[in-house]
């Protein structure tokens, strides 16, 4: 997402949408006291351990208000921070970092918060054949970047939308009026480039899914031995996903339904934010 | 913020936006199965105790997709739920049900999540003088939203954004050339209406803010020594603020300040969502 | 893409944007002569053999300068049409019915052009394994329309932008090193609800997209023999797709390789409109 | 069209609506095989005889991608190119390159296969004073460049759109109680820098149409030997139109009519494309 | 301009825009004091004599807050009214109608301020030839409701602006090498139905322009003497048009030129408003 | 609102749509003419005296249609300035001067009208305590840069808009049961950081309104000996503000009450524009 094409077709739009909810006229503060250019550098510091992600989205901050500003990274997303680690250096003009400040912090406080919280429960599987999956439960408008951020903490992105994924669950089900006619309906109608998940509740719907040629089913609140037998009775013909808590406690028991994919919703709507701060703001001579 | 003005004017854009978000061009999944109109109810459900918040909102999301959308509610904005406790009831087609279900509850949720936090926080400053303020640090894109959300849980609102209040940091004192100066330039830059807040890390400041005209005065990384003189100091003639976890650790040190403000950005930033989920949907004979 | 959700959030922006490019302040020659309301009434009539496709954009259009109207359609989407035949009863304001007509016609000629120029050449396929597919040679602004009007003449969709789904050509495949790294990389990065799909030039890559474990195998620029012998080698284990002119000359040779998929761009970028036309617009006494 | 201005302020939009369609999030082939930057090069080369048209809005593309792309150009709009001819050369980021070249390739196909198609028809005209014209048969959001491409093709261009040129029809003239009341109201209505143009369906509707001052009439409907006595009825006191197909079968009768224009909804809604190709995209040694 | 599809295509969008100006976020006294719906209803009074103008306009203000607002009008457009005038009467939402009160006004006195002025001046030119026109020195974003004013007053429209008429000023005919090339480049350039207005300083150069076949002769800084020629010698082959101050003082020399059109500027930049204003907002029973 | 941030994140949108509307497709006159780049310069002179207001937007119109342009400044925002005074500079395409003038004057001349009557009328308060204030009666769409002139002129701002400041009116009095009770809501409802003003009629409700803790106490429709009755009772406690003609007349009057604002709706919709024009463009060899 990082690229430059995404983030000028698609991020910047949402950044600059961010910004006019802060600044819908003028910064009033800033504006009293400061008449011109004053060239200024703050640094950029980390105020607690976690995986720092958004840095391009916080630079693009800065390079919307003024191109003119130029941030030096020392680290990058994905990367393990820990609290006081000198993470970047804006320079620029002092009005510019003085009016960005928030919106940027916002931005990547959320996005590295997300990316902490996925790499937590990330860690928690390791070791199994289990993959970690994020969900649409994502905040309005905020989706590009919390799937990314997902991504940096070392989750992986399930369907992006209603749009580019198909997903049958009982009320599609029962509207085709069964699961062979649901996948029917589902492979006729959509692009032959997806991939058909169907939601299952029982052994008898898991095989039914299976037969119709599903080729990811989701177990929906299953019990830990109806899951293992699921997964033995798909045997790898399709991809299998369980949703649910991935907590230290219950992480032995989805391990052990040796399950593809594991969903959290957790991961984007109630990971807290990374705390991060823009200090020691200060002119420059020129 | 729940008029209909305001959702008119400024909360349907944002919802239609992330309803696009999530159906960038149809629901593959819906429209392979069910091509015409066809009647259903839902219920939405709360599955944890807390605050609720957003429903209009909620509401507004099946109205956009589909006026002809129906919503029952059982309870309003502000009120305490409990688990199980039966919210509301959708009937209308249940395509747009489906369609518009996730970006709904994806504000409702977080909407509901940071009510519930805020109530939780502001249950501790009970009895004192003290009064829970929310920050700048909100989602982006979401600020309208989540600003209420706070006032829904019992906190109140500090500025919108940086042209609709003024605060004068270090940064603005300093290019002013000192608290006086920077006060007078922000009296005349901005408009009569606008109480003048300024920040202060000492006694000497708070007494130089005072003597300036300010009207609020923000108490900040003081002692909690250093805040109960400042409060003193100020003695009524100017509001007081500080900002600070307001945890049950050291929610007796603020209260002993008898400072009248504390702001606390996790309000916003740091919210878990409240778990709500629509239930039952069922096609309705007609 | 004609249930409501989808015309509301999505195509709704795109046809505004059409009647204001015809009308940029007002219509000056209606304006000038009609003062106020007066029903009225006219007829969609085909003139031209074809397949109908778009007639709940038609309707859009004027529902949209005015809701009010209303349309009988005596026709529907995907059915074959022929020279002469009323397809629609457009009734309401006549003002509204001029001022919206053009770009009424305009979506519609051109998508029943499409749905036209698809059946043809899909028939030509009928019997055969292979089926038609789209490519993304379509419109500017015209994507939703037009892969819409393709599925109504008998064609299928590829993926719909390069947002949803893989393909992995030589400059990928380069860049990555070689077939099993891009694919390798494609699988990690992308969500693991998309196929991959690989263009191979030889049968050497064919053997080795399949390796690798590519879900759709592209076969481009291969001769007839090279195909059939690739098809043989896929064997079924991933889908097969060629792109190239399917014209009543090379139909045999195409379908005789047995593979899965054919794609033509002319389905999009070449096909002549059909020719639709709104008659005996009259006045009707109230 | 094709000054830097309108460019700016009317063709970008539309560019970039029509690459948002493409890259809804991000090209997640190329995303997933390269991570940085990779400075390549690309050829555009004919692959059929035609008229090349719309080469500015082809490097537009790129550049709205990323400025830093460059474009060498070896024929410019309007000119005679043949089947293999170099077109241009485009040299930046492959990234970027293969993000823009489906969208580019989109925009200079449509409007090299108009111009190819209008100068055709304009050929058939060599040696008559009847002129081409196009109609606002234009594909919806596409006017801007088509209507340009009929110029690039020797065409000339009618109206705009309804709000820039005044066309009274049959239902005008109905609710206006007459040819000369249309055309008074007209005059009145809409400003003295327009022409008044209208349609009549036989002389005697022609003759009251120059009575009435019409700068311009358009002869509907009317047989070649009524035509030719419209045209010379009118004696150049207007300009005088028809509409209709212009091949090579009824291009004498045209001629024969001595009419000053002739108008052709064909050439923007029913030209095939030119094809064209982007071929040996190469990375570069820097 | 006030049909319902101009209103709903082209005017709302401003209309929207300006009350988003004036409700960044939400009416937060009216919000205070009001939390549901309350039916009221106020009277629209004249304070000034004048012509009113913009009811429509007035009315979509209060619609697009709430499409249950009910106007009653006693007076139209174009329409000479006087101080104490009840104009019309808005029942609806007593918040609807507080929230929409000043931007209704600010359309509707700035309209009839330019409709008054206008009014005026046209009075002047009364029993003359010559008739008075608008200019482009509209305010920026209200051009579509200024020109309207201005014919609701009595003047005509002159080009909406750049892109649909042509006016030849000196830097085109020095650019193009003379008057005739460059009338010959604006009629190959633009649409045949477009009239050619050249802007002349001398005798000289108008009978160049008309010799070059101009439609309409911009006399530019003449004296009255050198105009009443330049009128002479046009003899009605072209209209012709001059700018300048229709004063009481000077209008006997411009009527005595015979001149077909005189603009003013003044009309649009420098009329002040029409003093109107909602009174009497009570609660209605129901 | 003449920094880069707010120009860029707010103006730019506003001045975009202005550019737009006066160039819709393209300016047909000068592109007929001049088909490449050609270097020039014009002067931008002053034909009246005034206070000039405005010269960043005019400024930023060049800059938006091509970011090449040269402007430099011989005066500044808010200076006064006097018939025939060489204001700037422009160089540039000449397509481009040619283009931006008309939109570029059109900001600039209605600014500096609003400036200079500011000015006019603040002159007459001087020597007293009374500002000068304006109000939300201001162009649609025009509020940002009307406010801005109104402080280049020398008046003061009032709220910005309905979100931004609490005004309590005798409809919220009335809804909330009285002064009291509307004060103490709108003090719950609103930041804290707003002071609270009422609009009062009487002597006694403007006691009223001090004890219920106002902050601005509005003196609407009171004689003068009311007035200074009011100013006296209220005694520093609040502000006050009358509104009115302020006329050469009544000035005395005002002044003697001792109000703190006088507020004036004429300054932003009655100033006439001050007349400015771009000279002199001519080529430039290069």
């Amino acid at each position: 997402m990082t690229d430059p094409v995404t983030l000028a077709l698609n991020a910047d739009q949402l950044i600059k949408a961010a910004l006019r909810e802060d600044i819908s006229t003028e910064d009033i503060s800033t504006n009293a006291v400061m008449r011109g250019y004053k060239k200024g550098k703050a640094d950029l510091i980390c105020k607690q351990d976690g995986v720092i992600c958004g840095l391009k989205v916080f630079e693009r901050v800065f390079k919307i208000l003024d191109p003119d500003t130029e941030i030096r990274f020392f680290a990058e997303d994905g990367e393990k921070v820990t609290k006081t680690q000198h993470i970047a250096e804006v320079t620029g003009d002092i009005r510019v970092i003085l009016q960005g400040e928030r919106t940027a912090l916002n931005f990547l406080q959320r996005m590295s918060g997300i990316a902490t919280y996925t790499a937590e429960v990330a860690a928690l599987l390791k070791g199994s054949k289990t993959k970690l999956l994020d969900t649409r439960k994502t905040t309005p408008n905020m989706r590009l970047f919390e799937k990314y951020a997902v991504r940096c903490g070392g989750g992986n992105n399930h369907r992006y939308n209603l749009s580019d994924g198909v997903m049958l669950k009982d009320n599609h089900i029962g509207a085709a009026g069964g699961i062979a006619q649901a996948v029917k309906a589902a492979k006729e109608y959509s692009s032959f480039v997806r991939k058909i998940e169907v939601e299952v509740e029982s052994l008898a719907q898991c095989e039914e899914a299976l037969a119709a040629g599903a080729d990811i089913i989701m177990l929906d609140n299953m019990s830990v031995e109806d899951m293992k037998k699921a997964v033995k009775l798909v045997g790898g013909k399709a991809l299998t996903e369980c949703s649910g808590n991935v907590t230290r406690e219950n992480i032995k028991n989805i391990i052990s339904t040796e399950v593809d994919y594991v969903s959290s919703g957790a991961l984007t709507h109630s990971a807290p934010i990374l705390d991060l701060s823009l200090k020691n703001l200060k002119p420059l001579e020129e």
